[in-house]
């Protein structure tokens, strides 16, 4: 039997959030840990809503901050799964910071997590087919089995010469 | 000169924290974002503690989960510095998640995250050598020129054939 | 000299937000209090977009709540500036609650919300004037002086007999 | 069978409140929407008084916020029942705000919120009837009416020309 | 030159507060340290009040913890000034805890707290001296040398032989 | 039957925290009450560890404050139980604080909490016997006894005269 598919744009979500003084240390910037819990329920909506199911973080991908990001800025997530394997999902989630008055807006953050949907026991559930259908969600559902070796291989649970993927990724002949 | 050295224990910071109603999902389990927010308070702490600085969240490496985490579980956060470049520092951390009344305990996490340290006005400035002295941490402060190599390969900044370093991980000619 | 002009759809916020335990009362509902607080953060963002300033809530007009928001439903708020007034402008929210696993989702809320734009000593400033161009545009834009004057009115500082524009609501004479 | 009648002076709750850090906005003053939720909590708990029930926001009728609240300023809200109408009580809240080392206090909000009484599956349940006995008592009774069509009419509930208690506020005819 | 004298009733705060979900344990009861925190902000305010300064929080006497106040409890905490020492307060909380649509109210919790005015810049100052007028008020004011010289004694400060004061506590000859 | 006998170094505790901006008043030093949050849940695990049980608190003693401890500071709580009672434990806590980029370290707080331990419907249950080992565990083990009394003469549930193991504290007779 052929699972359901779903377009990946159903899930996409757009949170804002400002940022308030317990969000923030000493330097009056947010810290790097508040904007990890943002990202995760962004991208936790994200995959509720592909696969209509409680959601649990399974892993993050390599996140890196950039500038600060000041006391009483405007932070925009955009969250969309990029690709579905049975019971877990990918989701790419971009983070923009805004300081309104002063009118700078940059790009902070990129990142990927994975999530895996479950039932009300917590047991793994099998999730719909994800169908990217622009040229920018094609080329991040075509990289996700890359990124998928990857969180193996670091994890442990896949060899090295069995990462095919990631030949790519390092150019290697 | 050479710049003062101090050993990387200096740095060990044990964090203890209760899983609140508000940490938690529907599952009654510890939301992943959560986590990831107390793994960098950790973190910072032990940055803070080798550098005697303000510190700033550079990036986050792969962090996964496996098991849920109960609420009223007790978490333990174990955070020390691995090695320091310039102005920038790896912290490897461990969590344990206990749930004291069923006598269950098990590791739940581990994950590396990079930190710069800043003065005042929030530009990065040097920091101590980090001096590894036992065997576990020399082979963590060894690993952290090829994590770094990784870091910057997917961030784009570093290319494939310069990632020499990488060489050991994907076991290439 | 003309004031700078600036369309409203450049102030719309759309901010997602799951109900954590936190924000329910013993029945695990959303409280209207936390409720309130969501939408006006999400109107004050607004009126920072449009504006490029600080702003400061100046009234909220009558809120009804319907139905119960469940503990773990996401909620979707939609802002928007519908004019401005010198240096206050009128801001309109949609509420959607969603529970995804059960696959309700419903309009929980509408509101207006007014702000003052604002210096950084803390004094009024005035702001662009708001440019309506869909037809439900349009529309927000002419209710908001009938909206305004009784706003007025319930303030004590209109007179009913000067409130002109809300002769339409009240269908007299 | 009569109702039970209860004073409204029972259902008098006094809420102090310190404004902390997060409360504030960047001019370090109290936002409103932290501000209505705690006249949400103190109303609600007013509303309970009267019923000795689990009780849901309604409604909040027009808000207006004069004066910034500073950071550290002690706020003071005062909440009592003015009416019941079978299962849902009107709540009037006064609020003052005080920054003590300064001496400076006022009153900075007044506001009129409803609640329906429910039982422990979230169905509406009979409340007492309220009874007024001093003369703002009294005048805050008989002016619930009023409040409650518009409240009607403003939720397109109530057609204007039946809303017989709102010619006095308008004083037409 | 005379010390200004004030009522210990102008002092007097009446602070509700709500049990939430995360200020309970998993037995769904209030934690002991939340309740301090509570205890701590009123009798904060009281001491603001007599002294008109920001306070700082210097000793908490001995509190117990009887029955167990369940989440959706309504607290009611009351904090007065008994005696002023020349920068430092003794208040006196009393703090009790009703469930509503259970219908039961008890007596919680009484505690001594002490706070010392402080300036601008965190140096002690002098407050008025506290006025006792009714018999209760003056049975606190005059048990407060007691309480004071237990204080000291429990921190090292003072010499048993010394402690004139604590004899009638220990009926000793 | 004899009880169970447990060294009391494995109920050991080592809590670390950041001061952040809503544990703070206006002089932007930690609150008093939030102090003793962090104390209470720092003993409440040091409790659960060595009964193995849920725990509620059941008092505190005398806790004093010296200096103030600024935002930002790193705050070390540890916590171990001295001595059980059939259900009940005292746990002694000392407290650090911890300028970082000042490289100042203070003690800044002592106490002692008391634990009964509950099982799943609240009611008091068995504890092992705590097992002193060092001279300073043996001491505390020691006082524990005269503590006991101190807090049941205070509570009014011991007369004086029974009070032999104060003496020792008042150097009577």
């Amino acid at each position: 039997m052929m699972r359901k598919q779903k377009p990946v744009k159903d899930s996409f979500v757009n949170m804002t959030e400002l940022v308030l003084p317990n969000d923030t240390n000493t330097l009056n910037n947010l810290m790097g840990g508040r904007m990890m819990h943002l990202m995760d329920i962004a991208a936790a909506v994200a995959a509720q809503k592909h696969s209509n199911r409680i959601v649990v973080t399974a892993s993050v991908d390599n996140v890196s901050f950039r500038e600060g990001i000041k006391l009483g800025s405007v932070i925009t997530l955009q969250a969309q799964v990029t690709r579905a394997f049975s019971s877990s999902m990918e989701v790419h989630i971009d983070v923009w910071a805004e300081d309104i008055p002063s009118g700078t807006k940059f790009k902070s953050n990129e990142a990927f997590f994975t999530f895996v949907a479950v039932d009300q026991s917590g047991r793994p559930i099998d999730v719909p087919e994800a169908l990217p259908e622009t040229p920018e969600e094609i080329s991040l559902f075509d990289g996700a089995l890359r990124r998928r070796q990857l969180r193996l291989l670091l994890a442990g649970r896949l060899k090295p010469e069995d990462a095919t993927e990631l030949k790519s990724l390092f150019a290697i002949g």
